[in-house]
């Protein structure tokens, strides 16, 4: 196994049946292999695809919608309103293809999702062509949960999708509901995707025992909800989105239990939340990936711009520019997302005998030039734009900038279309002067 | 006065000699005015260029050299020892020219400069066609002051340069030449360009007067350095870099005295240095600006990426997401950074009257869609590779993403010539696996 931060050079790598089978010299290719088809990248570095390890997809057609209000004030005037009026299937399959359009063109080849129609969703992301673990949703009672195990432990219908069970968070779910989903998911070798502590509140109003608070965990338990997850069985495995307000013992159970933390940094900073302190979880064995969140908190899918954030965001936590390095970035955006996804095996690092989710990144540009540290370079100065080639299980999702399982132009006419229809509905437009023209209709000079 | 954050649509502008000369509903143009060049925009926005009001340009250069290491490491291992070996014309012609290929790639006409070599910067920033003021160096002494004030005070050999004097910092400069550089530029009709309070020991120290502490004021004064700069009457109308640790009294004095603050939230969070109370300064009437600060603790000149971050670490510092929205992030990218430099007269806006430096936006594609609100779509959403025209001066300096006054391949390859001259001075380089193979000669399948 290479060590995550080498870099290789020259070199060609072998893709047979939708698995990387070798990976070697560029000038020895041709003595051993006779490939039916051969893409040359020179100016490009190849790297492993970006794992976005939380995001809700769907919600694509909120972004910018109720923007810049508060956390409270976005949920209930803007979402929840709009969510009861518009989910539907149509919503659904023109999010998740505008989702994934972006997805795509900035590098991802996997993402963990956790919102509305899960099964259509799963659907529809294995005909684009995406890896993805879909959520799906967890209501109290026996019924929900029998349906949830049946999906959980039946043959999948592609090798790109699996399942999980993503209850919201411990503020909405009881724990013997919580419980009960944990001990489906470990029986059929998932995991159980929730959000953990990503405010002050939750965690102060579940340590003080308020339960009339903001976020309180549904427990008579005077703890953090990570600190009564680990007490009750149902940290373990657990990828726990945000965990921006932990304690040291939250810290150090993450990592006894072997959580994972989906670090959210764009999301953390848009809503005021704070700063997850990531090195030291990262110091203290704790597995930290990282995820977009839904678009209309961050704004966008793209797993540079998260890399970027964190690397930038890691030393204002402590105050050390060495804290989140680039290199790390880019492993918490790889084969530290796989992992929190069990698919360490199978994704996350260009190896042999790994799938062929792969993502090629033009570092021919003046703005990721001069290039005197590669990984730097990627994290804190590259952009989507030099993403050209994405590959999944082989497949190419995008060649030469120009996807090749969805029409970014259509889904851009399609996203206005929503633009109007959501726009009655919208405060917001109605508040600002746009249309209205201060100038005369004669020229002034 | 069109109020900012006013959104026009289906209009023309009208440009003439350089300056903006009409604005009018595009149906009625032909009517009034027959144009040498139309240029038809019809999926973008179109913006007052950015003012990026604090970088240092020329250490492009030094991009991802020596980066993820604590600031005194990176200053005193990397950045010093190779400024000292490699400063030089070729260094700074090189490091401008891609400097401003980048800033106008991503939609910045102008930019205050704090580096070596200022008036071959000036000269050469003419020639690109940029807008510019450039700060001269200080140096103890009436040998110095007396020379800056000649440049100063003669007659500008493009109407697109202004100059500045720009001491490094108060811990840097006695209390006796700040004095002096500040009544220079004021003489002269200009503002002194300083970095202030951008760590927490250069504020700690100087309140205790721990003259032996980093970063103390060269002063007897137990106050801030911007206390101090108020006392002794070299506060007004000066624009500090960073104040990112300021005490309210700090807050209440910049107000007082018109100084701006130019907020650089990619690299204060970078170096770990802190947040800049941001929200809090517009509360209390003070002009906040943004700049990049240099391409080595960014890594970029995109004030897009700045817009972005400012909007984001904005909520976290003050635990409320309604702070530094995206109209205001705009406004600090453009009217606050040009009141910053005395230029809100000439730029800043797109208004009859001002200069024509205008930057399209192509707004038509699924990253900057569903677009609710256009502000937010701008500035959380849209990247560089969106610009695709810029102006300065009714010149364009870049049409349909191409640049017209340089040659972006050209300077890739430049950028390239410079990582091999630096790259044997690098012991970064020599730390990584590069160009190591793990991998034997023959396949492993």
């Amino acid at each position: 196994m290479v060590p995550c931060g080498t870099i290789l050079q020259q070199l060609s790598v072998i893709v047979n049946k939708g698995k990387i089978v070798d990976i070697l010299p560029e000038d020895k290719c041709s003595r051993y292999y006779d490939p039916k088809k051969e893409v040359h990248l020179k100016s490009h570095v190849l790297l492993p695809g970006f794992v976005n390890a939380h995001t809700h997809t769907a919600m694509y057609l909120f972004k910018s919608y109720g923007d810049d209000n508060s956390l409270s004030d976005w949920l209930e005037h803007f979402i929840w309103p709009m969510e009861k009026k518009f989910i539907s299937i149509p919503f659904i399959t023109d999010g998740v293809k505008m989702g994934c359009a972006e997805m795509i063109r900035s590098g991802t080849t996997c993402f963990n999702d956790m919102y509305y129609y899960p099964v259509e969703t799963a659907n529809l992301v294995s005909k684009i062509g995406m890896r993805a673990v879909i959520g799906l949703m967890a209501r109290d009672g026996t019924g929900n949960q029998n349906a949830n195990r049946a999906i959980l432990s039946s043959e999948p219908s592609s090798p790109l999708i699996r399942f999980t069970i993503a209850p919201h968070s411990c503020y909405l779910y009881d724990e013997k509901t919580l419980k009960e989903i944990h001990s489906i998911c470990t029986e059929c070798h998932s995991f159980m995707h929730i959000h953990v502590q990503e405010t002050k509140d939750e965690l102060v109003n579940s340590m003080a025992g308020n339960r009339q608070g903001k976020a309180c965990h549904c427990s008579d338990a005077h703890c953090s909800p990570i600190e009564n997850m680990a007490r009750l069985g149902y940290l373990d495995n657990a990828c726990c989105a945000h965990c921006v307000h932990v304690t040291d013992k939250d810290i150090m159970l993450l990592a006894a239990h072997s959580a994972s933390v989906v670090h959210c940094p764009n999301s953390n900073m848009k809503l005021g939340s704070g700063i997850c302190p990531v090195q030291r979880m990262l110091d203290a064995g704790v597995n930290v990936c990282l995820g977009t969140d839904g678009a209309s908190s961050n704004n966008n899918l793209d797993m540079l711009r998260e890399m970027r954030a964190a690397a930038l965001l890691g030393p204002l936590a402590d105050g050390d520019a060495k804290a989140v390095n680039a290199v790390t970035a880019l492993e918490m955006a790889t084969i530290r997302g796989a992992r929190a996804l069990g698919l360490e095996e199978a994704i996350g690092s260009v190896e042999v005998g790994k799938c062929a989710d792969l993502v090629a990144v033009d570092m021919n540009c003046i703005e990721a030039r001069p290039l005197h540290n590669l990984f730097s370079s990627i994290v804190y100065a590259s952009g989507r734009e030099q993403v050209t080639h994405v590959w999944v299980d082989g497949k190419a999702l995008m060649e030469e900038g120009k996807l090749t399982t969805l029409n970014a132009e259509e889904l851009c006419e399609k996203a206005k279309e929503w633009e109007v229809s959501l726009h009655d509905e919208n405060p917001y437009v109605d508040g600002c002067e746009q249309c209205s023209s201060p100038f005369s209709d004669t020229p002034s000079s």
